[in-house]
């Protein structure tokens, strides 16, 4: 506390942050780019508001967000709303009432601000962008690996070279921990040991699925060894079926997109709480945290959905740098000039000069301008 | 209530909407012209976050929104936070502290969502947008114009013709009903007569200011009239001064934009709560809402600034309606060639056949795409 009246007006809450003229204008122009590619693939926008009631925002799939939603008492109906912690349950809402006449498959795509409760004693973002695309209605090879495609050129459009796709199928685990029949804390043992791929502990405690989930531990890496195990394994049908879907769609996207890097953990599982098929995550190799993720679940209705989105913070950190208008000092007499007018349509910002100053250079410097306009010519400081 | 254990998840809290494919998209896209006039005269992008500790975010001229912003615990530190009900005092909060240190006149733009608590009983917008300029640390006729001026860009480039700006000055009255030297009911009855504008109620409330706030009232209405009897009237100098400025930018603007529509009512003053100088209203003929606001006021540590801040919703709902990228339905087979990938380029969007289909143009025609794309050769329907 200060010793003053006034308060702290810098200090903002933890997780929350002000971007400032060059990362805000990244930011901005970075979502539009993917929103651009999105919509070239025919992906159109729907903008949900960011808060809901809780009811509808953490039903079905959103009920794994609960814990990290804030929730605000509605004045007008006395009912608690939540704000979004999260996009794609809200578009999952849309493509259940809205859009349920609108012919499937459905492709949605969004972006906007999200807003999380945050880990006690961990330093995060609490206010989050999300930029992402919902493919609706239809359980398909061709759907997971358009998905994947479309996230892919996205990345292409913002300059990001080094990324790769880790894909994986939480469902094929799950069922596999099922499948052993261990509860309570030996099955906790043996997820934890999965969690850590700790191949000794898993096959100690794995019991009658030892072996088949070591070798998926195993498989974990570049795809066409990951392949390779995955085609010998042998698994109950219902369980087979899963690692069927993850090795297709893996060739298709090796047939569609040979160069694409791809890496297959088809021990992956944590993190993935509502997915039923192929989910995938998108690296950098100069950044620490994912990109974005996604995969394949089960829209309102049980209808079919896969999707993915996008951490622009994150995007942007990878991302090609941005580059800004650059600025033009405009002298006071020459502010409403056609010079002036066709200097911003050629992509310059004009900053106009307010008072008469007896130095033009000197002004544009420090007013961060490389360039003045004056008597019709622009010249170069 | 339905009778069933599912939520209406369709419904959302009033005040609140999902925007839908076209609408999302005109909004994101009036949102970024706007931002790129802004842009083009130098005004840089910031982006404060959705909250704030309450402490911050109405303090100062944030105080006269306290009412309308909706507040949460942060477990964190264990005080409140505010949901932002506008973003201008934000930007008056980066002003003063993370770029107290940058050069005068500071141009900031800004463009983000505001929630509001709302008013009991009235149905209105609690989820808005905002999109807005500051143009921070001088105070002179021209720094009102020029944002009068970039204003009425940003509404020509979205296709707005028939705008208006209202000129102000709400200081003005409140020092001259200070100097009538009422309080009480007495004072409150002088206010009402002038908020509605009954020249009689004026004339017989105002006391010893019954003269010259019945010619404010009078003066209202298109810029030439109202300055002819400004001019005239006889004002205490500290208060003359309010309307020598008002006069001077209504004559600046005329000067540097003949055509721009402008009206002026100097007996004006409800809604502003910590303006000091000029203010200005965007009208158009076919809103019955206003499309924007702003006006001149003291920044943190008395700094002067002035700013506007546009309604997107309402902006959009008079500009030009935006073209859509034309749906192309691609063949299954075509999906990857270089003429799908040409097209995206050419500005179409192309929705990819997933399945094969017996009948192309039905399936077409199905997905809302007025063109087939199929054997390298692009087919309208």
């Amino acid at each position: 506390m200060k010793m003053t009246d006034e308060p702290d007006t810098a200090l903002l809450p933890s997780g929350f942050i002000d971007l400032l003229q060059h990362e805000a204008e990244a930011e901005a122009q970075g979502i539009e780019s993917v929103m651009d590619v999105f919509a070239a693939h025919g992906y159109e926008r729907v903008r949900p508001p960011l808060l809901e009631f809780e009811t509808s925002l953490l039903h079905g799939a959103g009920q794994a967000l609960e814990e990290q939603s804030f929730r605000l008492m509605d004045p007008e109906s006395r009912r608690m709303m939540a704000l979004r912690p999260d996009m794609t349950t809200q578009i999952a809402r849309i493509a259940a009432t809205r859009l349920a006449g609108t012919a499937r498959p459905l492709r949605l795509s969004y972006a906007g601000a999200c807003i999380l409760v945050g880990t006690p004693g961990r330093e995060g973002e609490r206010q989050i962008s999300q930029a992402g695309i919902e493919l609706i209605g239809v359980d398909s090879v061709e759907a997971d690996c358009e998905i994947v495609l479309i996230a892919a050129e996205a990345l292409e459009r913002l300059g990001i070279a080094d990324y790769s796709f880790d894909l994986s199928c939480p469902a094929l685990v799950q069922a596999l921990v099922q499948l052993s029949g261990y509860t309570g804390t030996r099955r906790a043992a043996l997820v934890h040991a999965l969690d850590r791929k700790d191949m000794a502990a898993v096959a100690e405690l794995g019991g009658p699925v030892a072996a088949v989930l070591t070798a998926l531990v195993e498989a974990c890496g570049p795809s066409d060894a990951a392949l390779a195990i995955l085609e010998k394994l042998e698994l109950p049908p219902e369980i087979r079926v899963h690692a069927e879907r993850l090795m297709a769609v893996v060739r298709a996207i090796h047939a569609r997109a040979p160069g694409l890097r791809l890496t297959v953990d088809p021990a992956e599982f944590r993190g993935w709480q509502y997915h039923t098929g192929v989910c995938m995550t998108v690296f950098a190799r100069s950044q620490r945290e994912e990109l974005g993720r996604g995969g394949r679940y089960q829209a309102q209705g049980e209808e079919p959905a896969c999707g993915l989105t996008f951490r622009p913070e994150v995007l942007l950190r990878a991302a090609r740098p941005i580059t800004l208008r650059p600025r033009v000092y405009i002298a006071p007499e020459s502010q409403d000039s056609e010079g002036a007018a066709r200097l911003r349509r050629e992509g310059y910002a004009t900053v106009a000069g307010l008072d008469s100053v007896e130095d033009l250079a000197a002004e544009a410097r420090r007013l961060n301008c490389p360039f003045v306009f004056v008597a019709d010519e622009l010249i170069t400081l």
